[in-house]
């Protein structure tokens, strides 16, 4: 990876990190159902939400302490969405990054509450964020509750259930990835770039910088499980072929998915350069949505 | 019931019934999700959280305009409550006032995302809500967040599930009922209140009278398990002793419950006193409170 880049992850994750274990720590709260939280919170994901979140604020601002809130509050929906995405009534996941999916390390009604814990508590930080404006909060909690709600994620995941062993146009699954992770990548760059100080167009550009940006991940994702190492991933190589997922490869063939790809980190740049972001850590961060690993 | 309470109650039931339906009627997310969403939020609950608010409100305001949003986003979060705690995990609940659960009606997955996007989408609908302040907003989210989150709601729950089978002391059961039930009360109060114009010194003694409140409205449902008419209480009498569940009456005897209840009505209608709100609707909802019969 860009060693630039990899330093600018590093420090910010140590410092989402940080933060979200202070949080979660400070509160005086049932401590099973603390454990379960952090236990989710702590799972050791990519934290690449937050980390979309204070780059694009760092594109059009120097501080990143107004950002650092929004950024947690965004990573604790994330992680809301996997406990409740894993469990047996929904994907039925025992293992999730080679570790107990939360229910399976506590207990389903657990699981279920952490869940309901975490999606709460984030509202409740931008809330109390002291270094927000009233109107920045509101602004905060609006696009946080559209794109986890019922108009964004929740609505992903309800038409993802649906369509198993389904085949799907790909403008049928890219609506499904649009909602369903997209949402929360989509609010990633714009609350950064809002709470930054990025003008009204810049951020214009920005929606269609992160609709992109979105795809690129999950053409990635799917590309990564036709032929990627399987000790980097985490899973065997051809699990989506086997639970007959629709994936890009499968609608495209494998050159066409990656041919896909490299057209939507052409829009993702382009939009980039008309939000004056061409040289942020958007761009660098974009690469290396294309070309991960694991 | 007291004539003027019973037409206050039915009008704002009818304004908050009309506002549910045309927010969730209006929303352009899944079909399925909406159905689901509308299922439980039109099963016909007494709106008792919201009526609450909106007389709080109204003990220190004319209009009522701005309590609206407040007092459907209180019943949103309730209901998800229900849909969550119904769940197979949890409570393992087939019915509901006599109707098939959410997740019986339709499937344990869309029972979660429901619950999942009722909550959410409380948070939206106070974001968005062109009647209140931005300072209002974020009060508002403060409050909500706090009542239903891991401090609040959540919490009762969780402490509840642990209570199961397990002899409580007269303490340890009113900090699981301030939790689980008393937190979204309190909200409705202290919000109400706030948003009529009340002083903080009244909000305070209103803080007290809704703690009692909630307690009150707790052992009532302990005393009509025992004693009520199973026809109106949509469920056989003793199934809270069948249950083995922690209650008043286990606790103190029926007649015991009944002095503690007076006792707690004595309390509520003495921080309404010093609310100046004594002879406000929230006087008679005490009243009812203490005497309904279902």
């Amino acid at each position: 990876m860009h060693e630039r880049l990899n330093q600018f992850i590093s420090e910010q994750k140590v410092a989402v990190q940080q933060e979200l274990r202070q949080h979660l720590d400070s509160l005086d709260i049932p401590e099973r159902l603390k454990a379960s939280m952090l236990y989710s919170v702590e799972a050791g994901g990519k934290r690449l939400r937050p980390v979309l979140l204070l780059a694009a604020y760092q594109a059009y601002s120097n501080d990143t302490k107004r950002a650092l809130s929004p950024a947690i509050a965004l990573e604790m929906v994330h992680t809301y969405s996997l406990i409740h995405d894993d469990l047996p009534a929904m994907d039925n996941d025992d293992l999730r990054r080679g570790q107990p999916t939360n229910h399976k390390m506590y207990d389903e009604a657990t699981a279920i509450l952490a869940g309901d814990a975490l999606l709460t508590y984030s509202f409740e930080l931008i809330a109390n964020d002291p270094h927000l404006t009233d109107s920045q909060k509101v602004r905060t909690v609006q696009l946080l509750s559209e794109a986890s709600g019922p108009k964004g994620m929740v609505a992903g995941q309800m038409l993802d259930m649906k369509a198993e062993h389904k085949a799907l146009t790909l403008e049928e699954l890219e609506t499904i990835h649009t909602l369903k992770t997209g949402a929360l990548l989509r609010f990633a760059i714009s609350t950064g770039a809002s709470l930054g100080g990025a003008e009204p167009e810049q951020i214009n550009h920005l929606g269609l910088f992160a609709y992109h940006l979105g795809l690129i991940f999950q053409v990635q994702d799917d590309i990564l499980d036709v032929s990627g190492d399987p000790d980097k991933i985490g899973k065997p190589v051809g699990s989506d072929e086997a639970n007959n997922k629709n994936t890009y490869p499968k609608l495209l063939g494998l050159e066409g998915a990656i041919a896909k790809k490299n057209h939507y980190v052409h829009k993702a740049k382009e939009s980039l350069y008309h939000a004056d972001a061409a040289s942020s850590y958007l761009a660098l961060l974009t690469d290396y949505f294309s070309s991960r690993d694991y």
